[in-house]
This record gives C-alpha cells, sequence and structure tokens, in this order.
C-alpha cells in the first residue's frame, strides 16, 4: 500500500503544511507565519499541531511520514542551520529530531530549493527531463540545480544558491547575507519592491500606487494591468535575472528553466522581457535550446510536494 | 596488460601530444601550433604524424588508443563544433572520425576543461575530492566542474563554461563569444593584457614594459619581480577572477578550485590577491571550506592527461 505523507515547505514569510497523496495531489493545507516565530520549539510545536489537525479532519490513521523542505537545510544532520538569512530564529534548529519526538513518525529534511526541483521533477513539467534548473522567487531567491539526471548537492549539501550569485558587482543593494549585488536584491519580493521605488524616483513614470505599504503583489498585479511603472520595475527584474540564468546556463547547461513562487504571478510581465534578455545575454552555443517555463504544479506547490516525495525516497 | 596511451590537448594557441604511461607520467610529447592551421585536413594529418613519431621515437608497437581535450567538443558526436571561439577552423571538425580513418586506433574525444577536471582527480591533487571545479586560463578560460563524485555534462554536454559566465555586465570588454563583461575577457592571457594595457593608461603606475608586443607571459614575468603596474593587473585580474568563482561556489559548493594555464605562473602574484578577493566575495556559508589551488600536475599536463585517461574510461 502506497501511503499518505506530509510535506512542509518553509518560507522567510510562510511555512506551507500539507497532506499529499502519491499522485502529488494536496488534499489538503495548514499554514503558519514563519516571520512571527522567534522560539522553534513554539514553532515546531505549532507545525506538529497543525499536522495532527490535518491527519483529524482528514480521517487518516498512518502516514508515511513528514517531507520538510527549508532554506539553509542539511539533509544529512536533519538541522537547520545557524544565521538562516531570512529567519528569525538564528540558532541552529534540529527540526527532524524535534519533530519526530513529538510525532513519532519519520521526518527528512531537504534544501527548499532542491525539494522543488525534486517536486517539479517528479510532478511537474521537468517529467522527462535530465537537465533543468529551479529558481524559486519569493522573501528570497533559491535554486534547485538537476544535471545529468541528478539533483546536484555539493559539499556540505550546499550547492544551488543562485540566489546569492553576485549578477551585479557594482550594485549597492545589500542583501541580508552581508554582500552586494546577489541576484536576490532584484529578483526576490523585496528586490522588485526595491526596483519599483527606484524606478518611481526617477519620475519617467507616474507613480500611481496609492496603498500604505507596497507589496511585490501589489506591482505585480499593477504589472498585469499595464502600469508603465510597474513595467518598467518587472522589466529590470527581468534583466538581472536574465543575467543570472545566462550564467547559471554557461554552469550546468539544462533544456529548461522553472520559475516558481509569488513574484511569477505577474506573468508575460516578467516572462516576455525575461525571454528577450535571456536570449540577448545567452552564449551562443545555447541559443534557442533552453525553455524558460513556469512551475507546472499547481499552485507553486513544488516545495511542499517535492518535500513530501523525500520521504519516499529515503 | 595495462596500455600507453596517447593524450592531446587542443588550446586555442598550441596542440600538445604526449605519450602517456598508466601511471600518469607523460613519457614524450610533441607540439603543433594551433593558430597555424585552417584546414583540418592539413591539421589531422600533422597530428597523425606527430603521434607516429613519438611511437617510432619510443619503440611503441600498441597503445590503447587516442584521448582528445578540446574546446567546444561533443564527445557524443566526436566532433569539434562549428564556429570554436578561438580556432581558426570554423567548421565542424569529425576529428575522431579523421583521425581513426588514418591511424586505425580508438579515438576518443571530450572537453577540453572537462579533460583536466578528469587529470586532475586520476593523477593530480583532487584525487581524493568528490567536489571541485578546475579552472584553465589559457588563451580563453575553461572550467570543469566535478561535483557529488562526477563530472557534470548538462544537455548537449555543453557544461562548464564559466569563462563565459558574465562576470561584469557593465563592462565595455567585447569577448569572442560575441557578448561584453565575460570572465575571459579579464581572466585569460589577452584579458590580462588588456588589463595592463588599461592601468598603463590610466599613468598611476609607471610603464616599465620595453618589448615590441605585450604578452601575458610579460605581465607574469614583470609581476612575479614585483613591477607595481604588472601587480596592479594582476590585482585586477584576480578581483574579476575572484566574482567569477564566488558565483561557481554558490552553484555546485566545491571543496577546492585547481587554476592551472600559463597565466597561474605568475603564483602568489595572482593567488595572493585572489584568495583576499575570493574571502571578501564569497557566500558566508561557504566560509574557510573552499580552498584555491594550482594543478598539482606538472607543467599543467591536467588536460592531456586526462585526455589519455578518457580512452581507459570508454
Amino acid at each position: 500500500m502506497i501511503e499518505l505523507a506530509i510535506g512542509i515547505d518553509i518560507g522567510g514569510t510562510n511555512t506551507d503544511i500539507g497532506l499529499v497523496n502519491p499522485d502529488g495531489k494536496v488534499l489538503q493545507r495548514k499554514g503558519l507565519k514563519t516571520q512571527e516565530y522567534d522560539d522553534p520549539k513554539l514553532y515546531v510545536r505549532d507545525i506538529a499541531e497543525a499536522i495532527r489537525d490535518l491527519l483529524l479532519e482528514n480521517d487518516v490513521k498512518t502516514i508515511a511520514g513528514v517531507g520538510i523542505g527549508a532554506p539553509n537545510a542539511h539533509f544529512d544532520t536533519g538541522c537547520i542551520g545557524a544565521d538562516t538569512a531570512n529567519l528569525r530564529m538564528k540558532k541552529e534548529i534540529p527540526i527532524c529530531e524535534m519533530l519526530q519526538r513529538i510525532l513519532n513518525i519519520p521526518v527528512t529534511l531537504s534544501n527548499d530549493a532542491d525539494a522543488a526541483a525534486l517536486g517539479e521533477h517528479i510532478y511537474g513539467g521537468a517529467k522527462l527531463m535530465q537537465h533543468f534548473v529551479t529558481i524559486t522567487l519569493g522573501t528570497g531567491v533559491g535554486s534547485g540545480i538537476f544535471v545529468d539526471g541528478r539533483l546536484i548537492h555539493g559539499h556540505g549539501c550546499m550547492a544551488g544558491e543562485l540566489g546569492h550569485a553576485i549578477v551585479n558587482p557594482l550594485s549597492d543593494r545589500l542583501c541580508s547575507c552581508g554582500r552586494k549585488g546577489c541576484l536576490e536584491m532584484y529578483a526576490s519580493a523585496r528586490g522588485i519592491c526595491q526596483t519599483y521605488r527606484e524606478e518611481a524616483a526617477k519620475g519617467e513614470f507616474p507613480d500611481t500606487f496609492k496603498g500604505a505599504e507596497l507589496t511585490c503583489k501589489d506591482v505585480g498585479e499593477m504589472a498585469v494591468a499595464g502600469d508603465p511603472l510597474a513595467l518598467k520595475a518587472y522589466d529590470t527584474t527581468a534583466y538581472w535575472l536574465a543575467i543570472g540564468m545566462a550564467n547559471a546556463a554557461s554552469f550546468c547547461s539544462p533544456e529548461a528553466f522553472f520559475l516558481m513562487g509569488g513574484p511569477t504571478r505577474a506573468g508575460e510581465a516578467l516572462l516576455q522581457p525575461l525571454r528577450r534578455y535571456f536570449a540577448e545575454n545567452l552564449l551562443y552555443i545555447y541559443k534557442d535550446k533552453i525553455s524558460i517555463l513556469l512551475s507546472q504544479l499547481q499552485a507553486n506547490d513544488a516545495a511542499l510536494l517535492g518535500a513530501a516525495a523525500l520521504i519516499h525516497l529515503k
């Protein structure tokens, strides 16, 4: 009998917890606000409670286990490392051990972006691909790199930090990692908002935003509605993302990039300039050989599904 | 019985042909000037002649075969692709088939930088490493990427083009690939000469070079001798190379980088600023975990030895 599993996607803003069936369908989900927690004990307690609720509400007696995708995750030790950018909990979190002690079922951990790549490969658009890169745009920018039919891990399982490739060495945008000019400072939700504000300050296009505090969702919705300033912000975002992707291509020669995360909801406002800048900046040997696609999993479920799949692969 | 093999390292400037024993010792070598050839037939004929001479002069009756490392090589088809940067022969060269027809022994082909990585792994400083990157500085800048115990190939065997990662998007240095700001435009022999001339034009340090035409070897020798302008040129070279390496690290989390090729003969004039800039620009999670080493094979033989090893792996 193939069992149900719990997949957890830990992001800087939200923690998504889903009950997943073997076909990759999320039967039900719960959410926590990651940023509300500075105590790992309370955080893990609330995750365990959400899992219990999911099982009770769906009348599930047994599951294969819990798979977690998280930033700065060490799948060999089951810990989220210390000083993780975008998390308020700054000490190392032995999340597998903590959750296992409460629930008494197997728990596995993987880098969130690696889990996303695995989800895309097992359930999504990369099913038949041997070489692809997933890029998750969100609070940060994560990536999973699949080459020659395998996810690459690297020394200490720390490969795939494309968000911290320096795309603009002359930038003055300070990243949460302490350096300047990282891709994350342009292609994350925060980066897109900053680009919008910088473009607004230039005064070339009128700033029509009327809310109290600008979010990336606002910029995306304005771009979709055709607002020139928001479109310009997405155009600049696309330029730096294209540089990062062209560089990634010359590293691993993928068949496709899969984009996921909130900022991709802007759709063609992002994809159209992205495809143009990518073509302009791509090394000629890869010309017309690399697709840029959106994650083909519902509602950006790749990380959650990949995390759930982990438990079956263990 | 383990047999001798021929290893060939095809560079933009020189073609090195060596008779290699199973311990990775180059027993004898011959050289051709790659740039003198625009006709593949003549080029392959002269390679075959050099091989015959090597076998005759060493009284060798049988060899395992010939392994070739070349730029823009397709190991699945045995061809050097069309329009290879740094080669005057611009049509596709079915070099394996051509050479095999003349010599009647097995011939295999691999990307030159991949061959170098393999050589470093089998005979050199990366013997015990599961994760490393080799960077060959020469007419161009090549790289071989070894992750999780394997060389990565990517779609169409075109992974590992680190020399064409854009490290400075705002640069006006036009690369042979048609784009601007590639690592190759800073860390290749040509790039280093250009940096020297640009620094000379600033007039900050006196230009003491007296020869007719500046070569990278000149800049290297002047740097080793302590010439301030040459040291400044190597400092700038180190900066851009460090950005490229820091970005590569966030991609694949290596244990070490191995540098090889002519410009590395400047030794500490390159390595000292390189280590400093690399540490400054490296994502904190890799801090103190990645070594920068010179190729530990004699006289930069990595590509030649790796190419020879190919024939045994086939």
